[in-house]
């Protein structure tokens, strides 16, 4: 036997032969998107999908199982493949690339032959002797990819957004400490990076938290929106190759394993070809972003320095700053939430326009959107656990700067409006310019202030 | 006297002196900015925001009354005046550019100057005599752009919010009908663009329908949003310059003024400072967009033709489609709503982008925001008008063409899965390819078909 | 005589009868445009796009003259007309809007109207009478939408693009005079907005310019870009319906009426269904919003203050910048040229989404990509002229306090890392930290510093 | 000694100690980095950024040495280093996230970090011991992250560009086949989805392959205006830390070693701290991007079917189409392109938002902007790899379905607009509706047309 013929082995689809790996799980689907979809340097598909259309595969297994259309025999061994793959084993199985034509078609395929080839060693055979099991009549038995997918999807954001729920949660109590922190610190508040009126440091940091909080919330929404799954639906929602008995056996299998309250929407066929929801959590995660880089700026602000600038607050030194400026601490927490904005707001505009971009009964560029809409995902949920443990519990305060930069703004001018009116104040105003005396100096010589 | 001094008076502010068109309601602060912000071919300040700062120049000159700062002949005379601009008189007198720096300030002191001066002729007085009333000792009174911008928009925002539920529920109605007037047509579904398993037309615009019943959903949710402001926080919230009581009574009278269970927000430094509601409720409207664009997208795929194409169904003609071409009639209306799509697009990253560019105490790019928002509102009130009157209803079928397609395509081969199996069937379908003969055919042939 | 009858006139197309107010020298297309693509509040076709296809009409008329193809009285009136409408009047006879379907017919459907109108009533008939001179038949003659709006609104651009760039060379030399001006003002050198080394407020001048001099360059560019015309292509590009007399004297007479060196290009079809190039430019253009946007925020963060803050320059007052806190200065200028890049960026991926919807032979969302090119030309030429004019002129130095600035700051230590290297240098800051003292205190005591 | 002792080894910096895996190359710096910019399943800081820094290093080496400030022991062991790193040794020790605050610092630090430790070896040396040769003083000197990490960048995007532009004229080379081929094949053109004019499937693919002639055009403008560099600008581009001698050298050998025709910016305080050269780049690769989406509809449009659709041409079968539908075979090439074209516009955003958002001496979001521009590089070099290799040639065209598609439709009438006027020709169509009439019989009867 040469050696090319141990390392590989044939398989056979619609268009003809083609070489696997002997020692792959996947097969000739997969093989041939590995090929077709090369993209060096690219992130592979987010093992998190994996392992929710796993859960998906499982809970199929056991609906078919229960209407008897499959046998018990390989039934027990698929179910046990499904259980090891979204227990994260076996990822190295699924190279394929993030970005790939086909709607999913390939990602459900490499979940399809490695849990049938597991199945298949199990049951004493060969990987590729599909006679044994077979990925698609076995394995994708009632399903498509079309409603398979997208509820796996689901099933990963549903978990990674929990995730974040939990750092969101974190990040809301320590801005809510630091409000404490700084109650009693007075400092000048700035309108348009001009000095305005004062307020407390603690109340900055407490309309930080309470940004955060409305956030929690919008994530509680998310979850809801995320809930609706089309499963059953099979290719355009019409639910053909899925009896009727198999539809409500999935979906209460579904949300058995997942305990996440799933719930199969009622119109199967918008469910397939309407991704909007999408565009929606999208949006709310982009909310998020924009307050955490808005956050981010106002931090970056007010410890600028730490000499020559604003210096009324410190970040922790969580890293050396420079190669050259020995000594120099940079604000690197807060421009790493800075390019996660940024990197989510080009993802929330990716998945608006490939959304907006579907055709008819389903929308091709799903695998784009649901990888991105979890590159978000997590993206926040890090973003933000390094925010709440790394930088903001270190933030502290330079309460002579704060005192000092206010007593030197006009800040406290703003008092005087209801009685003495805009006017008069703004000639007094004009006079402190032209004297260099202090506004208050000016209100005392003309009896308008008392002592 | 001169010609000039005719046609200008001049006033005075903190900078110095400058000449305003002796005709204008508007003052210096508005002639400053008209200057400044000098854009040709510009979109100008919304008129529905114009509208809605009157109604909180109203309730705060209520409200000023009620507390007894402002006297009692000086507002009576505000009071009306306020009411005569929100009624939409003077709406030459706000001539600005919707594009303007200042965060709000300058289409502020616009109406500040405008509400002045027609009280100020009411009284007997001649414009630009501020001794009679103050532009904004008087209009301004306990209040800044900071919080009466961002309310007057919101407020602006509720109202066009509520004509697009009109239209969207509209909308949503001609698309149900539309769903049983073809609930009897057979028609191809394609997936990908690929003959994939029949449905029914019907089953097509239910789709539609239930996508834009989800919208109805979200843009109660908008509302609901919308209706927290800032009022009585002035400058960054802390309420300097504006009594409690003064504080209670105008979001009190706003509230009675337009019916919209408006709430004051709690942390009202939170809530001048972090826009976030902008975003989000801008992400739900770039969905509904998102979905009008996927149905203008099949609307025109299946009425491609008239004959060379797919031609499934006809568009209503609603005008000639070249100028070259006789007899061409082009689906106008889809693509009036693609564009309506791409701008809702393109406002929203605007909104995002500009809402996490904020900082410290206030958002310097407010107005922006605020347009963009009510330019969305705007065109998605308009694109679904034009949708659901011009367009769908005229929608008509052409049951012959339905039914060719199906019949030469494919589709219903995937009813034999059950029983033959996925491998089996991509045979016989090489076979077909091969012999040229009809899956059916071959099937019989085969003996694995009863007539 | 009716009063109806008095004010409308009826006239006829293929879909068949329409009222057309009897003072209007648009017609029956143009009011069905202008009620299919009703959009309250929107920005109507832009002049330039309105007054760039009346040149074309002007050279297709001279072309078909050439040819023979129109009828000499006739052609001297039309071209007549042409000349009228490009030179301003009749403006208001084009109230269609910016966003409309049909990829631009209405508005050269609007504009063979209201030509031919012109001219029948130069010849002594009556609006509407088009048995005298036709829209289609003789105004559009040779022509198709597809070749006349695209060159129209080529030649509008090339128009506002020669004004942006007098107005980018006044910024450049305004840059460089304040690069003299302040050639001899150190100060501190941030990154990341944390001290790092000293450089002069003229090179900080002196950057902006720079980057302002490439962007002139790129302008430069873009005229190239844009001289490449699709005329004489018609519907497809296969310039059905007009002879190669005509393809080559209408681009001759472009070429002189205008003076721009216009190319036809040589692909025809190409040129008519791929709009590659708008994106191209719109991303020139974005490159430049992006700078000014950069230097926006320098201006401002420089200009923090003024007491409170930074203060190392002082932004000219040009308006008074608060309604509640009197002698507020704000940095309008440059927060209206951060909307003008956040409007610009938006547009540029509304241009670029609707170039890569195109389909086939012709993109059907040109209006929107047209008035979105249009809208960033003179968005970005007023936004320029405006700093020009008002900002950067004014802007004054502090020189005490960049002065303090640079000497509290550490941003001299990095001379030394050549003889003591980064670790030494490291230690004596962490000892500067621990003791109060300044690193030069103790580099002097550790005798590793001469007096 | 214990275990732990084993596995770590103990590092310092100004901040403190801190334990690196005994096994790695990398050093505190990288270490606390990686703790404090973890991300689960992010990208890693592309391969090819590494290996540009890597030849920087070098030629740093090389000029240090040519200036006698390196030792010349430790300069040839450093070289070779710099040597096996660019080479793709030790890629494992580059585990950085793509995304990370400090402006590139860490990255920089890492390679300082793994070259020392690469040379530190050997000599003998374990790593960890500084004193041989340091990090930052021997492997970093006269470098700043500023200069050296967007040189790295600039030398890393032109290698890819390379490899792009080898991949886009193969693509215009098959384009240019297939119009060859396809040139005697007439079919429906097609404007806004409605039956058009003729032309050729040559002329179409021959379309095609104009738009890429021109992004080549693009990409060779690209390298021009990615060759010019910072290197020798030091921390903000007035060189702190670097000799005039050693900028000479080192840009000397950054030529000699990458060939590329590299050139040291003049104004290098300009060229530290704008980087609009990446906004303009980026939108030259999202116009390439957009041209392919747009071919990419094209295709899909055009093989739409293959039986109930269009199905004027056929893709080549590159792999099966579904899971659940057998013989279905999808566009997975063009769905490919389209999800590329929608990453590569989403990435555009992400660089022109995070340039503009640059501030003063340095754009601290340096590393995001970098990353997105080589992703955009590396996605379309793979995907016009793909398109060229896989899909466009194995295009063939059905020319019994061309010529249906054209005999149906109306797409002859235009011929005859020269003789019969518009009017008529639109009155012979509205006949032709009535009676099921083609125009030609109309004509033939009406005595219009001659046999």
């Amino acid at each position: 036997m040469s050696n090319t013929e141990k390392n590989y082995r044939i398989e056979r689809d619609g268009i003809g032969e083609y070489r696997v790996p002997s020692s792959s799980y996947y097969g000739i689907h997969t093989a041939r998107a590995l090929d077709n979809f090369f993209l060096n340097n690219c992130k592979i598909v987010n093992p998190e999908i994996i392992k929710g259309i796993a859960i998906v595969k499982l809970a199929a297994a056991r609906a078919n199982s229960m209407e008897k259309k499959l046998d018990s025999a390989k039934g027990t061994e698929i179910k046990k493949a499904c259980e090891r793959v979204f227990n994260g084993e076996f990822m190295d199985e699924f190279p394929l690339p993030a970005i790939q034509g086909g709607a999913g078609t390939s990602t459900n395929m490499n979940l399809n032959e490695v849990i049938a080839n597991i199945a298949i060693e199990a049951m004493g055979g060969e990987k590729g002797d599909y006679s044994l099991i077979h990925p698609i009549e076995d394995i994708n038995m009632s399903q498509s990819t079309n409603d398979v997918y997208p509820t796996g999807v689901k099933i990963a954001a549903i978990k990674v957004l929990r995730e974040l729920v939990e750092e969101a949660m974190k990040l809301q109590e320590v801005f809510q400490e630091k409000e404490h922190e700084f109650a009693h610190v007075y400092k000048l508040g700035r309108t348009q990076l001009q000095d305005a009126v004062p307020l407390t440091l603690g109340q900055s940091f407490g309309a930080f938290g309470e940004a955060i909080s409305r956030d929690r919330w919008r994530l509680y929404k998310i979850e809801e929106r995320l809930r609706r799954i089309n499963i059953g639906g099979t290719a355009v929602g019409t639910g053909v190759g899925a009896s009727l008995k198999y539809r409500y056996y999935v979906s209460e299998e579904l949300k058995r394993i997942t305990g996440y309250g799933l719930a199969r929407a009622e119109n199967l066929i918008d469910a397939t070809q309407n991704l909007d929801v999408f565009v929606e959590v999208s949006g709310l995660l982009k909310t998020m972003a924009s307050s955490l880089n808005k956050i981010a700026n106002d931090l970056r602000f007010m410890s600028c320095g730490p000499l020559g600038g604003i210096g009324e607050i410190n970040l922790p030194a969580i890293q050396m700053g420079s190669s050259i400026m020995p000594g120099k601490i940079n604000p690197v927490g807060p421009e790493f939430i800075k390019q996660i904005f940024h990197k989510v707001q080009g993802n929330d505009l990716i998945i608006s326009a490939a959304v907006a971009d579907g055709e008819l009964e389903l929308n091709a560029l799903t695998p784009l959107i649901a990888e991105s809409l979890l590159e978000n995902l997590e993206l926040l949920r890090d973003g933000v656990r390094m925010f709440s443990s790394k930088v903001i519990p270190g933030v502290t305060v330079n309460e002579d700067v704060c005192e000092r930069m206010l007593r030197s703004s006009l800040s406290t001018i703003t008092r005087h409006i209801d009685t003495l009116g805009y006017d008069e104040l703004s000639k007094i105003l004009k006079e402190c310019e032209k004297t260099g005396k202090t506004y208050e100096v000016i209100l005392k010589e003309k009896g308008l202030l008392e002592e």
